[in-house]
C-alpha cells in the first residue's frame, strides 16, 4: 500500500478561514467537494461555524430562521445543567437520542488551485442555506460533472430531517439550486457522471429509523431530479472496518474493470477510514469487489485529534495517469489530500 | 359529528380468512387499500400470519428467502430468556430499540362486494411478497385509479428497512410490480388521482433516524416512478391527538375547498385515530386547514382490543354524494366500516 499524504498536509485549516460573521468563528473547513474548472482544482469547502460564546455554562446553537421577511441567523442558548439535554457529542445536542440542534452551522465556499496542493479560497460568499430545508445548515458537497456542468449533491439539514438537494453551477461563482432529490434521512449521495443504458444513476445512503442499517443504495433518474428503481447495494460488514455505517464519497470513476466507487465506513470505535466498491460498469446495481480493508486510515495528527473523532472522510477525488488524487476532511476540522495509485486500491479487493 | 359504524363491524375478522400455509394462523386481516371495479367495492386486504408454535418460551419469527432458486419461507426460533432480546411489542423482536425480526408476515388479498359491507374473499392468492426488499413481507396498500389503472403503493418490508413498492393492476387478478419508489424509511404513500400542472404528486412519510419527527411530504413526479421535489407538508402536533406520528390514509379526495387528506395521527399513548388535512388545489403543498379534533377514534371493542394498541387506522376511502365511506384496520387486527358526511369532517377543522 503505498498512499502518498502531501507534505502541505492539511491544506486548509481553520485559521486560513475567514468567519462569515463577527460574532462567529470557524469550528472546521472539511468534507469538500473536488472538480475540475480548466486547468485549476476547485474545492467546494464545506465551513462549520458557531457563534462566539462567554459563557460556559451554555452551549449556543445557531439556525437560520427563513419564516421572516427576509432569513436571519437565530442562535439559541442552552444551559448545559438543563436536565434531559444530552451534551456528550460536540456536534449538536440530544434528547432522548434526537438531536435537537447543531452546535455549529455549515456553509460552502470555493477554493482553487494550480497545483492541487496550494488553494486560495474565494473572498465571496456565494453558497449560504437559502431555505427552510437548509436552516441548520448545508453539509458534504459531492460534484459530478456532466456536459459541463457541475452537478452538487449535499445534505441539507433543518428541524425536519437530513435530506439531499442538488444544486449545478457552471462557473463555481453562481448557484443554481435545483430540487431536493431525496428525503430524510439520506446523505452521502454521488451521481455517476454518464447515463448507462438512458438511465442516470446515483448512490445514496438512507439511515433507517427502526428496521436496517445505514447502508449504499442505487438508484435510477431520467432527469437527475426525480429518483426511483431504488435498490439496496451493500451494506455494513460485521466486525470490519465499516460495521457501523459506510456511504459513497468520491463520484464513481470509470475504470476498464467497471465504476471504482471510494466509500467511508466507520467502525465500533467510530473511526471512519477510506475503502472502495467496484460496480458492474453496465449494471452499477451488482458489486463486483470490495475493500477488504481501508486504502486509508487516520493515522496522522490531524487526521485523529479535531473537532470530532479520527476521521478521514472524502467527499472527492480526481483521477489522472492511472493515480487518484483524492481530497478529504480530517477529524471533522480541516482538509488534506493524498495520492494513491489505482492498482493500489484494487489490492484491497 | 356524525360518523355512522357499519352495524356488520367488524366487516371481515380473523375468522373469515385461511390462512395461506397449514403451518401458519392468520394474526391479523387489517389495514386495506380500497377501490371500485365497475359497481363493486374491492379491498385489498393485509392478511398477518404467524407460524403455529408449541412452545411458550420462544417466538417464532418468519421471513422469506429469496436467495434460493425457488422462494422459501424460513422461520427462526427466538429463546424468550434470550439476554439483549425484547419481546414487549407483540408486533416484533427488538435489540436496542432497532427491530431485528417480525413476528408476524403479510401479503395481500382481494375482497369483493356488492354492497361495501358484506365481502368475499377470493381463493387464489397472486399477491404475495416476491423480491428481498420485501422478505419480511408487504404492507398496507392504498389504491390510486388513474385512467383505469389502479396503482397500489404499499410498505415493503426486509432486514434493509421499510422501502415504499408500486405495483399495478387493471383487474385486482393479475399484479405487476413497478418499482420501488422511495427508500427507507419511508411508508403511507398515497397517490393523487389526476396531475397537477403536468405533475404527479404523492404525500409520503419518512421516518428520520436522528434530527426530525415521523411527518407528511409531498412529492412530485413525471411518470410515477420517479420522485423529486420533495417538501416537507406537515408534522405532529405536540400536546395534540396527533403528537407522535402522522400519516396519509386515504387518496386525496377533490373537494370544490381543496384536496381533502385523510390521515391517521397516533398520540403519547400510541391511540392511533383518523383525522384530515385540506390542501390547495392548485399547490398540494400548501396545508389550508387540519383537524384539530379527530373524525374517528378507537371507542368499539374491535377498535380497541386486537393484536396491536387502541388502533384505526385507514388506507382507502369512496366519496359518494358528499359522503365518505371510510375502511379502516381495526386494533391491528380486523376491518371495520363507517360513513361519514363531508361536512362533518370539514367540522373538524
Amino acid at each position: 500500500m503505498s498512499v502518498m499524504r502531501y507534505r502541505e498536509n492539511p491544506l486548509i485549516s481553520v485559521n486560513d478561514v475567514e468567519p462569515s460573521r463577527d460574532d462567529f468563528h470557524v469550528v472546521g473547513v472539511f468534507n469538500p467537494g473536488v472538480a475540475k474548472l480548466g486547468n485549476q482544482t476547485i474545492l467546494l469547502l464545506r465551513v462549520a461555524e458557531s457563534p462566539n460564546s462567554v459563557n460556559r455554562n451554555s452551549v449556543l446553537t445557531p439556525s437560520m430562521n427563513f419564516d421572516l421577511s427576509s432569513p436571519a441567523m437565530t442562535v439559541r442558548s442552552l444551559d448545559r445543567n438543563e436536565p434531559g439535554l444530552d451534551f456528550s457529542d460536540s456536534r449538536g445536542v440530544f434528547i432522548d437520542n434526537r438531536m435537537i440542534a447543531l452546535t455549529s452551522i455549515s456553509h460552502f465556499r470555493v477554493a482553487r488551485s494550480d497545483d492541487g496542493r496550494h488553494f486560495e479560497i474565494d473572498d465571496n460568499i456565494r453558497f449560504l442555506p437559502q431555505n427552510r430545508a437548509e436552516a441548520w445548515g448545508i453539509e458534504d458537497p459531492r460534484i459530478t460533472t456532466i456536459n459541463g456542468v457541475y452537478y452538487i449533491t449535499y445534505s441539507a439539514v433543518s428541524e425536519n430531517g437530513v435530506s439531499v438537494a442538488l444544486a449545478t453551477t457552471t462557473d463555481f461563482t453562481e448557484f443554481k439550486r435545483e430540487s431536493c432529490i431525496l428525503p430524510p434521512t439520506n446523505k452521502d449521495v454521488v451521481l455517476f457522471p454518464e447515463t448507462i443504458h438512458g438511465q442516470y444513476y446515483a448512490l445514496h445512503r438512507p439511515a433507517p429509523s427502526d428496521i436496517g442499517t445505514p447502508d449504499i443504495w442505487v438508484s435510477t433518474s431520467p432527469d437527475l431530479i426525480h429518483w426511483g428503481n431504488h435498490r439496496y447495494l451493500a451494506g455494513v460488514r460485521e466486525d470490519s472496518w465499516d460495521s457501523q455505517r459506510i456511504g459513497a464519497g468520491a463520484v464513481p470513476i470509470r475504470t476498464k474493470d467497471g465504476w471504482l466507487v471510494l466509500y467511508h465506513g466507520a467502525n465500533r470505535e467510530n473511526q471512519y477510514s477510506m475503502g472502495a466498491l467496484l460496480l458492474d460498469i453496465d449494471n452499477p446495481g451488482r458489486v463486483m469487489a470490495r475493500s477488504r480493508v481501508p486504502f486509508l486510515k487516520p493515522e496522522e495528527s490531524y487526521e485523529t485529534n479535531g473537532f470530532w473523532g479520527a476521521v478521514v472522510f472524502s467527499c472527492g477525488a480526481i483521477v489522472e495517469d492511472d493515480t487518484i488524487q483524492m481530497y478529504y476532511g480530517a477529524a471533522d476540522q480541516s482538509i488534506a489530500g493524498c495520492e494513491v495509485p489505482l492498482k493500489d486500491i484494487f489490492d484491497t479487493f
